[in-house]
């Protein structure tokens, strides 16, 4: 085994994940060796700037210029941990020309050009695997892309961004408001300084689309995820969960349409019963529900973030492709085969739970209901206190379509007793 | 695509599994050879008696003689799904020796023999896979065989058995006895006439042996793994962990010594906080939580065992062998080159929740703490209740060996003042 030549592997980018994994892959190297079948080296490592402190990393391997290093001729691998559309996406198709496999965490990417990359890595019979793209350490793109290969797999729901569930998980232990559990989180390194991305959904919504990708085998683009982020979620709104016996989660809920000739996509806060697996999804982890024709549910679980345990995503990744390359072989691709369209949310099923600000006099209630039975939308439980004059209404409605739920909603901002609506959740899970 | 030669399956056994399986294989024909590359047909059916009516299957396809199946030589992959030691082993050795690949969900022939059977495959460059011998649709091998390979794995626990779990889980939820809840699950269909194989553990045994030797990268046998199962059980020891803000769960155990020169594989009933993972599992479902280096913990969750979930496993499987089999590759196969010795469970450091019946008297008390420090083992809480002249003792203790915790408790049993162990737990997961 060891008189095999060295497999020569490129990284790109030696940020937190990057440098775990050249520290991984210099403390391990016996074992990998082992695990693939022959020694594997690093080549070189592309930098932003040099003259940066990196230990472990010899100062020779060290380089400015990715493009030489990907286009060397003699690279098996390309570790992609950059980030972004560019130069990511050039350095990968040059990697693809060159006869290199690639694993990347390259998300925002995958969920804007995953097809074209895979049938650029299809066209040269080399491999792009992406694990840390999606929820950090948890192994869910190979589960769904190979385990589930021989099943049907008829929706996801996953906590996909560990910044705003830590936010959420504090918020419902603490009865803290937004802002306070956001200062939390980026004090206690949780969010970033600019956590836009995070607390948008603009990170979930992209993996969402990679996931939804890989469970139909169809294309799903970041821009057919429907998204909302949780910025505007109160304390208020965590109270009403807990006496629903609910929580409120980001949840990134993938699934075919009931005629199975279209899928849906969708990012959003919404409450789900404690009793769910995913209520029991704390601080930062992630975790996707997978419920699929024959297996049933299933539920992975894990950190979904940091250095660490994305780098274990990307060993494992580069243990695969490594061994494929020794025997010739590729891993199974992605055939977004199934060409099912991606329909908008609104023939989404689902309830809401929703809190106006009405007028305190008799009739309100009547006109209200009303609304909702113009809309064809049957009310489940209707709660009213009223004080100074002022009343709020929280209506839970049964199962509808988005669509009919929205309109209602605009319905009942144009009654002249609706001062406002405070809050609108969708109530998924059940 | 469709020009393709199709790869033919033997699938020796058609029972609750076999069926779906076959059922699965025709209702999804166009979706696996999509993913796969290629069709795939079924080419024999292998039965213990004929003239049983199998919807879906031709009769022409059905056979008594697995042997002559096997041996045809134009068979691309067997399914095995008889179970047992023996015809099993002899058909799997016969068809990797005819260049056949096995898919198979055999958990006793794998905990004895896994080593030998991964030799006599890689020997001939073929795959073996057995996603369905450790817990039903629950992607798990895979995932500690490929995913993780990157990583390194320092312990597995898992619920791996569902009959008990379920067993457990009505008696912690309905206060009932051991008794009762075996009788309500086997009305369910959750028992078998004959539970011993689940309810004295083999069955999780079996499978930890697998699960221990795939984590760790080496060989560990069903006879490795210490083994106690649920018959002891009682309402009051559900009681005791309810107090103790814990349940009782069967747990499969599987961990490295820390010095990291051995392992250990066990089996036995535990108290686990209500706030780990594991505890929230319920039913008849199987999770498995796994501590891994870089990744951190993971949990896998989802139908240990029912004919849907496990044929899910079994065609995940088929995809794998197939595609390796179309471009000219194969699995990982599974080196057990780490090589480490199986050590007892006597150093595994536990904590035990001991009840006694002791004396009612003074200096009881003081005789027992005395038993403790002798052997170095520390207690946590202690409390005393008597009546009538009697008196019952709870001892919790801090974490200690288990051989000391044992030589304890039968140190305590010769006490005089020590009418009996009322029952022994260990505590896990904290």
């Amino acid at each position: 085994m060891s008189e095999r030549r060295p497999l020569k592997v490129a990284l790109l980018g030696c940020g937190s994940v990057g440098s775990e994994v050249a520290r991984l892959m210099t403390a391990n190297a016996a074992d990998l060796a082992a695990r693939i079948g022959a020694p594997v080296e690093l080549a070189g490592v592309a930098v932003r700037r040099t003259g940066v402190d990196r230990p472990g990393i010899p100062d020779e391997l060290v380089t400015t210029d990715a493009t030489a290093l990907v286009k060397r001729g003699d690279i098996d691998v390309v570790i992609e941990l950059i980030g972004g559309l560019e130069p990511a996406r050039t350095l990968l198709t040059t990697a693809f020309a060159h006869g290199a496999s690639v694993v990347t965490g390259n998300k925002a990417l995958l969920a804007e050009d995953g097809p074209s990359l895979h049938a650029a890595a299809d066209s040269r019979g080399v491999d792009l695997y992406y694990e840390a793209a999606v929820a950090g350490a948890i192994p869910l793109v190979r589960p769904l892309r190979e385990s589930l290969a021989g099943d049907r797999v008829d929706r996801v729901i996953g906590i996909l961004n560990g910044t705003t569930n830590f936010i959420l998980d504090r918020m419902d232990t603490s009865g803290a408001g937004y802002a306070e559990a956001l200062e939390e989180a980026t004090a206690l390194g949780y969010a970033e300084a600019d956590p836009t991305a995070d607390v948008e959904g603009y990170d979930a919504a992209a993996k969402a689309a990679i996931l939804a990708g890989i469970a139909f085998h169809t294309r799903v683009r970041f821009d057919d995820v429907h998204r909302q982020g949780i910025t505007e979620i109160t304390a208020a709104d965590m109270a009403a969960a807990a006496r629903m016996g609910c929580t409120v989660k980001l949840l990134a809920i993938c699934e075919r349409t009931p005629d199975g000739r279209s899928v849906t996509a969708r990012v959003h806060p919404a409450m789900i019963p404690l009793t769910h697996p995913l209520a029991s999804v704390r601080e930062a982890y992630n975790a996707v529900f997978v419920e699929a024709a024959a297996a049933g549910q299933l539920m992975f679980y894990g950190p979904g973030a940091g250095g660490a345990p994305t780098a274990s995503a990307v060993l494992g990744d580069l243990v695969a492709v490594c061994r494929h390359r020794l025997s010739g072989g590729s891993g199974p691709g992605e055939s977004a085969y199934a060409q099912l369209p991606v329909a908008p949310p609104g023939g989404v099923v689902t309830r809401y739970h929703i809190s106006l600000d009405v007028a305190d006099r008799a009739g309100v209630l009547a006109h209200v209901a009303a609304v909702f039975a113009e809309h064809d939308v049957s009310i489940d439980t209707v709660r009213q206190q009223g004080k100074d004059g002022e009343a709020s209404l929280v209506v839970v409605t049964h199962r509808a379509t988005d669509a009919a739920l929205a309109a209602t909603v605009e319905a009942l901002r144009r009654l002249e007793t609706v001062r406002g609506v405070a809050s609108i959740m969708r109530v998924e899970g059940e």
